[in-house]
């Protein structure tokens, strides 16, 4: 007799929907998050603001100095970057945990849905200087999925 | 003959002792780290900083620029949770994968609650500016024990 | 009759060569980045540059009024940490996703290898101050490697 317990391990955590569910939206709100690094280079670039002198050693004295300043926009995407990782990450960790103590498919989507959502509009509204609260209620409303499926998490497990 | 291997695999981790204990600290140093966004929003209210415009657009021009100064209490706070990132993190990461390798329940336990008690001293030793060495020795026991895990890490499973 | 199926669970995950070669090499970069916080201290030793009161109140008012000021040697340190974070945190959490889609060994192998190898290369371009393009390129191609993952998770697992 033979069956196939121990290689279909690995390939059962991807078979389980909510799993694929989070997996999908975990690696969106990554990219998301690592699209902020291209975007600052951008600003470095285009407003001349770079933070290491190497980046400048082509030019001139006068012009190096010019070009070590900090300029808004770069400053900006730098803090909504942080504000990624202050958020995307514990979701990521937090969310894991929660997809392993099986949670419904529709509860599930419902958290990483409104999770990716509210952190595409927040990256938006943090760019684009859109007026308040609209950054604040994205980066609450982001925060308080984050604490819901944490909730679930110490409700289903907890080893102290 | 039946028997129900696939189903069951998701909730097998969360029925493994050592990764319930894991998921519990988790949790627990995950939800504190967040803690530290509230109370930087929680500073830079009553003590007027703020780091964008549009947070202070109904204010007068002469109140703006007085808004928008750094605050000590504020960029202490940010300091505080920066650390918590650059700490809370590696601990998640090495400790999943730490309890992935089936180390001794006792074991785990000890090096999470070191872990944990670590960084909620750290916190508000941080916050609250106790005197040196206080903050300076619970950051650096809560680096040891996320190096004490790597090495079993490194030591149970090494494929270069 | 007997078999064990439910045991063997936790550790099958580590019984499988992909990833075992990600734990391994998850480990090696996760410490690499968590040794730039001591090297940020010893800069802040070495160098006389602290950012808290509390670690220079044995001081007289005016050598803390100099002890106090940032040293571009510890900034540097800080932003190559901080760059860590926003490059070696992606890498592990989509690495970890990317790992349990089932890549072949010598794919796998090949991203986490040249994904350590450009990071370890990017902290010594970025502390001993290399002329550019070495910095910029070995950071380039290591976000170039964790999209590469993201990409075979993506195309393997998507439920929106």
């Amino acid at each position: 007799m033979f069956f196939s317990c121990k290689p279909a391990e690995m390939a059962n955590l991807m078979e389980d929907e909510v799993f694929m569910a989070f997996t999908t939206y975990a690696a969106i709100v990554i990219l998301k998050m690592m699209l902020m690094a291209p975007l600052t280079a951008y600003y470095r670039i285009t407003r001349g603001s770079y933070a290491n002198e190497e980046d400048v050693s082509r030019k001139s004295a006068e012009e190096k100095k010019k070009l070590l300043k900090a300029h808004p926009d770069v400053e900006r995407a730098r803090r909504c970057h942080q504000n990624d990782l202050e958020n995307v990450i514990p979701f990521m960790l937090i969310g894991l945990l929660y997809a392993l103590t099986g949670p419904e498919l529709s509860a599930a989507l419902l958290h990483f849905r409104l999770f990716a959502g509210c952190r595409i509009f927040h990256t938006i509204s943090y760019i684009t200087v859109l007026p308040q609260p609209s950054r604040g209620l994205s980066w609450i409303l982001g925060m308080l999925v984050t604490f819901s499926m944490a909730y679930r998490v110490l409700s289903t497990v907890l080893l102290l």
